[in-house]
């Protein structure tokens, strides 16, 4: 996942823009391609089970409308959540690098030479530096939070919107692999629709997703559609085991 | 999540190895939350649409498991897929960087001056730094890769360890709440001790969850079990009222 470099927050609006809707699209193509993979596992599992059933399709309609349901929650309210717990955590760390540049400089001095160290840098090269930082105790905190732990703060907004991005792409997602099912009360018939329509899915998913996290679409895309291959045969051979 | 610091990295073996079990717990803890999560969602949604059919019980299990199935090769091989993602991108961004450093040193340093503005730098105080970064190309990159860009090094080892632990975390928190159908053929009785069954799991899982991820016990407990109660709720009423 590219994070967002410093030189970005500086650029005017167009890039931030640009930034922002990839990113709303980097959180559909997440839903849609999670959405797309556990249910319609699910749906081919249990059609290995319910196939001789007369409501065996409504069945599976019903199971699949559940997880759906299930799924979107806990992946949005899961996710919100999480993004809340870390923005909580940058800030507990944040008011931690407040109280030690006030208590103990001396040690966050050392720090910096020793930060600075891993990249060749001596320690008299990091004076004017360090004296610079002195002077101003706000950026010598972010300096801290940024190069020493590595943190970068959250953005509340962010999380919310993405949150409720992923879990509706989710749902839309999870909705594809039910078509056939709905359609058809044939069990077989609308296991092999419901296969054909998910893999093409997933392979248009995975290929978009590729494109906009920086990687090779293809590559991508076969990704996605193994992994929601091989979940889906996983979950038909072993519900008509048991079953 | 904590991110490792450049400090940690440089500490001898003990606090290397304490933050490595931390990590694993942290991967027990998400998969098996989330294990507990979707597939007792699922069990509650069936039994509102299965309760009254002779062979209920039988259903939910099969389906559950069939949902495990998928789940645990979702989140494990999709995790471990995204981690392998992620380390090309940090080589390739990496590439770039060294091309970059060769081919327009000056713009990179415009860019470190310009990075180190924003924590109260000035251009002046900057040059001994930029000075010896220029004697050693390998910190330089290396500089930029973290201060510029915000990256670390994915470690490729931790990344299939780490698909795995929560692939079967998955499957283990997934098993309890399907405990109850496989014990009772009596669908209702098995959804009151399922539900019973896995908030408590949930409440235990979210409590240890937080601990590790430095947040507090109880709020983490609170939300990991409002979130499995609102996902199995939503799932129970929505595949009552389909079905």
């Amino acid at each position: 996942m590219k994070k967002l470099g410093r030189f970005d927050a500086m650029l005017p609006v167009h890039p931030e823009r640009h930034f922002r809707s990839s990113e709303t699209v980097r959180d559909v193509v997440i839903g849609m391609a999670d959405g797309l993979t556990v249910p319609f596992a699910l749906a081919a599992g249990i059609s290995g089970a319910v196939g001789h059933y007369d409501n065996g399709a409504d069945l599976i309609v019903t199971a699949g409308l559940a997880e759906i349901a299930a799924g979107a929650i806990a992946m949005g309210l899961g996710g919100y959540l999480a993004a809340r717990s870390e923005r909580e955590h940058y800030l507990s760390e944040r008011r931690r690098e407040e109280d030690e540049i006030i208590e103990k400089p001396a040690h966050e001095r050392r720090e910096i030479v020793e930060l600075m160290a891993e990249y060749g840098v001596t320690e008299i090269e990091c004076t004017p530096l360090i004296s610079a930082l002195e002077r101003n105790p706000a950026g010598w905190r972010d300096f801290m939070m940024r190069f020493e732990l590595g943190l970068e703060e959250p953005d509340p907004q962010r999380a919310r919107a993405s949150a409720l991005t992923i879990g509706v792409s989710y749902i839309a997602g999870g909705i594809i692999p039910l078509l056939p099912y709905m359609a058809s009360r044939d069990v077989g018939m609308a296991l092999r629709a419901s296969v054909g329509l998910t893999l093409a899915a997933l392979f248009a998913f995975g290929w978009v997703k590729g494109r906009f996290t920086g990687n090779q679409g293809l590559a991508s895309a076969l990704q996605t559609t193994v992994i929601g291959g091989l979940a889906a045969g996983a979950a038909f051979f072993i519900a008509r085991a048991i079953s």
